[in-house]
């Protein structure tokens, strides 16, 4: 009767489980402070640096643990999914590592790198319309084809796996007070949210103001399903899912947005005081932290570092501040 | 009457010592691998990050040993060095956070990212004309004038600081077969043949094909004081200090030279396999370990990754292979 009874969201023991899982392919990537980024965000900041995990994302957690329950589960095949990039080019590699293909419905507009990353690790790419529609319609037909559908967001499975990433860094910093993500679909969010329940850090989220959909939908109290997305940060364009706007709901404290200028910015910033290069979707976070001190300053906030996979057309970001 | 008598080389203990000593304020940096890199080069590889080092460079660890020294000792006083810019940034910051002025003598050619990042750690930067002998001297003047001289590698102390990379590594990997770092001056080299002393690493530098003075003072068996060099490198560029040529000579079982094709080449790869933007210099020693399977292959290979302040106009080089 209730509304949560039919979908399934996961709790944090099948974050664990997923952990336990996919430790032997994930990287247990580094946790990163530098003074210099603390001074400059008055506050004392641990990235979790998935830019450094295999694919250059996140992703790749959610995917691998999918595949393995596959494989636990004794479901053979292909897989199949629509992706900006991030998350094709990870179950690309996780079903590789599975001795599966996996196609992947990618918008005509990605990013050539993310492209090229799908294809460099045995998926296959199929290219639709950059609409929300024509990406589903693209995964719609696989799946009829009998391929096996594995969502970018909207699924437990993925939001488990993508949730590791919270839990590794609780783990390596226990007296974290904070933890702030970008939105996407959510599966990071809402991994992350999870993963934090019985540690009690306040978890909060970023958007893009041009994909700011998760933040009008809180505003309406239900799920926005229409959004052209405009935005540099290509890994954020997607619509908040179902199972993530539910534990965004309920149990996520805040959700910013920043600008464009703000996650140029604040991608120089990093470039400079860390060395790292992370995508504009990873930058968000950066950004959310430098325009709000009145929520994080002198506090201990914990940043997941999304992804890598920064398209060279915006290293220019990285030799020049606006 | 022993020749190594007059110059003072560090032992493993100075490396444990500097260690201690540096310890609170050099990051910890993470120690990477990729299945998909080992593919590629046929060894298990393991790289040191040194690139993730603060002031982006393993050079942050010999500076600060000197510094603390000095502290330890009772002296008192501003430094002085010269440098291409990665030692002169980490000694700007590490006598920044001695509370001392740093004045650092930079060739005119040097890219400019590196005398920004020397001037924004509160060094103080003097030109001099792009020769070993021109920077000698705008040194001298500087050490007629008070500063107390810290040289960038032919120096006790530095060896000292920088031979903790490899501790820290083998350390984490134990079962490491071998090491290779690049070689400009020499203070990493020499460090990490220090510092596996006592743990049976094999060891091998590299130098570029238009740096290669310590390949040829091996073969003349002295060392070659002049060289004008060529090479996109630009950390690489240094003659080999006195007390590094002693212990290359004595300690290290082969210095290899790469193209700065084979530089560009392994940037690629590094940055496609790992996500991080590393500089030409680093880049040297997986083009060395590509080039010379006779040597690496099976092997467990530690990499030291010795920086990331690559110069903007290189990044065309991460985008597309030669």
């Amino acid at each position: 009767m209730c509304p949560q009874s039919v979908v399934d969201i996961p709790d944090i023991s099948d974050i664990h489980i997923a952990r336990a899982r996919i430790d032997e392919w994930t990287r247990l990537t580094p946790v990163m402070s530098e003074p210099g980024l603390d001074q400059e965000l008055g506050c004392i900041l641990y990235c979790k640096c998935e830019n450094l995990q295999r694919t250059g994302a996140f992703k790749f957690r959610g995917a691998r643990n999918v595949i393995c329950k596959l494989r636990e589960d004794g479901i053979e095949g292909d897989v199949a999914t629509h992706s900006s990039g991030n998350h094709g080019a990870a179950l690309a590699l996780a079903a590789k590592l599975d001795n599966r293909k996996a196609h992947v419905v990618m918008p005509e507009d990605s990013v050539p790198m993310k492209i090229n990353s799908v294809r460099r690790y045995g998926g296959i790419v199929h290219f639709c319309a950059p609409t929300h529609e024509s990406r589903e319609e693209g995964l719609l037909r696989l799946v009829e084809d009998g391929k096996i559908p594995v969502p970018p967001y909207d699924h437990a499975d993925i939001i488990a796996g993508q949730g590791t990433a919270a839990l590794e860094l609780i783990q390596e910093v226990p007296t974290l007070e904070q933890i702030i993500t970008p939105i996407g679909g959510g599966g990071l969010i809402a991994g992350t949210a999870i993963a934090v329940r019985s540690t009690g850090q306040q978890v909060f989220g970023v958007e893009p103001e041009g994909a700011a959909d998760t933040v009008a939908s809180l505003e309406q109290g239900e799920r926005v399903t229409s959004w052209t997305p405009d935005t540099i940060a290509d890994g954020l364009r997607a619509m908040i899912g179902v199972r993530n706007f539910t534990v965004v709901s309920n149990e996520v404290k805040k959700v910013f947005t920043v600008s464009d200028t703000d996650i140029r910015r604040a991608m120089y910033l990093f470039w400079q005081e860390l060395r790292m290069v992370i995508e504009p979707s990873s930058a968000t976070v950066v950004a959310a932290i430098r325009n709000h001190p009145e929520v994080f300053a002198g506090k201990k906030v914990g940043a997941i570092i999304s992804g890598g996979n920064i398209d060279p057309g915006h290293w220019q970001f990285l030799t020049k501040q606006d």
